[in-house]
């Protein structure tokens, strides 16, 4: 069997998931909100169910939610994209980065990435034939450092991934950096894969600013998008990949044989959500921000180190200051088991010589839940 | 861009099918049936959106899904199977396909098939780094020359793909040949990818046997079905993987970074469906085998050479007896534009020297729009 997913562990995150069943532990490993996202929109997909359709929509999507994924480009970010041909429908975010680091790398191509990473992005560049090459930001202000990713880049680098708003750190980019990374994106000739699943999480003095509307990389990137993360949905797995047409082109083409279509009557409802009116979006943004605040205040009480979180709805811990023993995926563990509290250990986000003090808490939850996850862990500390 | 996917053109039953939306052509390319399956089914999912679960469920599919394919298993070939340890569920069955590919072929691997051929097989094998090795089977008969067979292993092969009953040549393959394929996979070390989607579609005087139950090959064989094809809603896109655990692992891995999940809602009605009176089975593909012979019959009639389908919802045709001018891709344009209705063109399904007089026909539609297309047909020649 092929030897990138042989003996890979299952990742982190149901792993994490399956412990905090285990032991009734409250869930803040696993990023997914307890509350489901607007009933208008699940209603008109159950609708669908009963009146049709249920076949095979088009390859790249259905136009209807293509169409919307466009007026949302203009409307969040003031670009325009054409639907027809620069827009796909994927089975999620998670398979539009399977389907662009396919479309894009070749056997020996390297691509850049920044650390700590979301976990697929290693195993994908390397069942792909890629070379992984990471930066390092650090905590607590996740700053990146521009020397340190100059030097990962060489006439061999094929692309760079970038998440942003990025998980786990909650740092959203500041237009200086994005221009910093368009720049060697342009001077190495290199795409940029644009992972932007968090792109409605953003927190006040903050902004999101896609790759996409960064001068002269129009043509280089990549942008991903996901309806679960942005309306609370993620067992739906709608992603959306918006590139210049000759990038969409072979993209598309490993969609077609990677999943090929997505359900239609999701996909459809997802159309009527992107076209909420902007208090739904400004809503949701205020109310994790509500949460940020609360989690961070409550973890601060009890002694933790809190890196900032601009966006997302990750809060990074340093376990430091409170002298407890063990590295993270032994404090996460035992935090799970004895505090009844369930968290992911950053660790999990490095491909190698990670730190292993920080914890991820994950707050896209009930008031209540958060309350009592502070009162659990205070008790056992 | 990668080579692979840099110029592939839109899979052949997109294509068709929009040519037939542009010409208001009966669709017979594509191969999805004209009336949805079990309403009973689509109501439960339809539930379940407003009830909930909605969110990111267990990696490898919904626990009531996973113990359904095992008990299915049992029913329907008599073999026992761990719910646990041996099935995953996909975002259909192309991702499993995919999944598969992906997690046994290395740079450098032979995988070996039978052509005719499903479209995504070799790009695939391809952009996993494998090399693929075509043999052929002929129509009328469709039989497998068990020296050709042979004479495509090597050292190399590391996997054979076989699709039992076969698309588009409607072959269901005998105990016989199945213990041919067996023997060369355990003389090779090789393994067998089973693509078994139209398993349930299957009509008399055959049997649809799994590779899975055949001596030896527990250990050697990725077996795939799809809910899409046994219950008529080919855009919910779920499939099974079903595998020996040591191989189901790396096969899981694919999936974790193919797409991770796939929703719950269609997951848990297709749990459902799977354990329907088996009068639902049987009345599938009696309804089916009716339609074949009213079409197979009609083209008679009208002079078309009328290949054997013992399995599947496809007929193969043979254009030579007409006399018309054109190859079968120039027919099946003109058959849409001029006589309003539309084939695919059987050239599509191999990766070189293809037959030029075939066409495929799909009858999983209703008996009206079958009578129209041959009328529409007959007075087109
Ligand atoms: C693969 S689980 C996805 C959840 C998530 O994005 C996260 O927890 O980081
Ligand atoms: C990729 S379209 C799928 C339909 C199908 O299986 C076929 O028409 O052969």
């Amino acid at each position: 069997t092929n030897s990138v997913y042989t003996g890979l562990p299952t990742t982190i995150f149901e792993e994490m998931s399956r412990l905090a069943a285990q032991y009734g532990a409250i869930n803040l490993g696993q990023g997914f909100p307890d509350v489901d996202g607007p009933e208008d929109i699940r209603r008109e997909a159950a609708e669908i169910l009963i009146s049709g359709p249920n076949q095979y929509p088009r390859m790249l999507g259905v136009p209807e939610l293509r169409a919307a994924v466009a007026e949302a480009w203009d409307r969040f970010q003031g670009i325009r994209v054409d639907p027809e041909t620069e827009v796909l429908i994927t089975s999620g975010a998670t398979e539009a980065l399977s389907d662009a680091i396919n479309a894009l790398v070749e056997e020996g191509d390297e691509v850049v990435m920044i650390e700590p990473l979301y976990d697929c992005y290693m195993p994908l560049v390397e069942r792909a034939g890629g070379i992984a090459r990471r930066v390092r930001i650090t905590p607590p202000q996740w700053k990146l450092d521009p020397d340190a990713l100059r030097a990962a880049f060489s006439a061999r680098t094929k692309a760079i991934i970038i998440n942003n708003p990025m998980n786990p750190a909650g740092k959203v980019f500041t237009s200086e950096e994005l221009e910093l990374i368009a720049g060697l994106a342009q001077e190495f000739d290199a795409y940029v894969i644009a992972d932007e699943v968090y792109e409605h999480l953003v927190f006040a003095g903050h902004r999101h600013i896609s790759m996409l509307t960064v001068p002269g990389m129009r043509e280089r990137t990549v942008a991903i998008g996901s309806a679960g993360k942005s309306f609370s949905l993620t067992g739906w797995k709608i992603g959306y990949v918006t590139a210049a047409p000759a990038l969409l082109d072979p993209v598309a083409k490993a969609h077609q044989f990677a999943t090929f279509t997505t359900p239609p009557n999701l996909q459809l409802a997802i159309a009527h959500a992107l076209r909420k009116d902007l208090s739904y979006f400004t809503d949701l943004s205020a109310d994790l921000q509500a949460k940020r605040d609360r989690l961070a205040d409550g973890c601060r009480k009890l002694g933790f180190g809190v890196m900032e979180s601009a966006g997302t709805y990750f809060l990074t811990l340093d376990t430091a200051p409170l002298g407890l023993e063990g590295d993270d995926v032994t404090l996460a563990r035992r935090m799970t088991i004895e505090a009844g509290v369930t968290a992911v250990p950053v660790s999990a986000f490095y491909g190698s010589d990670a730190p292993d003090r920080f914890l991820r808490l994950c707050f896209c939850k009930k008031n209540e839940v958060l309350d009592e996850a502070l009162a659990r862990i205070g008790r056992w500390l």
